[in-house]
């Protein structure tokens, strides 16, 4: 899964998300970014139902880049401070054997400010529920997001590659 | 499959590709676009193996519209002249039931302009092989393209909706 982003945290499945959401941190600043649908595009994925990471991350995963973060995506990082990389998740359904993207569940970030978010790799991270801004889940950013990006601290923690 | 795009033409399997590309008609003044990958993402969507359009159209299909066409991807067309959908289609795998962007296998276009297409409902089509402008494979646009989008005429041949 080289070429997969794990910006999406662990711990959004359906059973976890109202309590979560009840608790959400409110002194957040991050917010979702507007535009990233002409941002770069990165990849996409779809975590289907058979991966052990369809509870937590399951959807079709579209991943954006901003313009500060572009070059470093095609040398594999570091990333300069200002990258924001931001995945659209998006429900599917399954046609005649075709894999179609369905409504917005949520959008998820990773914004890169290595002096405010160094004891977590110069990486903030939020996901917010239907992309509303008054509905981040993540509580505990080193639980739900960085413990599973630190096995590619040699990419920056980022687990998307350069893909033509 | 509302929302799923079918820009790309039928007959570029790989037992087609080859005969196809011999012939490949020299007078389209057609080329790639660049930076398409800036532009409006519109969806993207997986014809898998257990598609009958596989051998025709299998891979992962990311879509786009160039800012000309995006004001009337929100309102469903009918579109300007100027116009461009295009699909980078790449490979896929499967890897613990994640489905995960592979290499590029090529890019598809269409493009509007109602004089110049107005035989095949102002849209010029093609394809090439691997994204190579030497490698055009579409040379009957009426039954390779055209004729899979006719029944589209009320979305303007565009299969792709307007997707938050």
């Amino acid at each position: 899964m080289a070429r997969a982003i794990r910006l999406l945290c662990a711990g959004i499945g359906s059973a976890t998300v109202v309590a979560m959401a009840a608790v959400a941190a409110t002194d957040d600043e991050l917010k979702p970014p507007v535009g990233y649908r002409q941002w770069f595009h990165v990849n996409t994925m779809i975590v289907d139902k058979a991966s052990p990471l369809f509870e937590a991350l399951g959807g079709m995963h579209n991943v954006h880049v901003n313009s500060v973060g572009e070059a470093a995506l095609r040398t594999g990082g570091p990333y300069p401070n200002g990258t924001i990389f931001l995945t659209d998740l998006h429900d599917f359904s399954v046609q005649d054997g075709s894999y179609v993207e369905g409504p917005l569940k949520g959008l998820a970030v990773m914004v890169k400010d290595s002096t405010k978010y160094a004891s977590t790799g110069g990486w903030g991270f939020q996901f917010w529920l239907g992309g509303d801004p008054k509905k981040p889940i993540v509580t505990d950013v080193v639980k739900q997001c960085f413990e599973c990006h630190q096995p590619k601290k040699n990419q920056d923690y980022v687990y998307s590659t350069y893909n033509p």
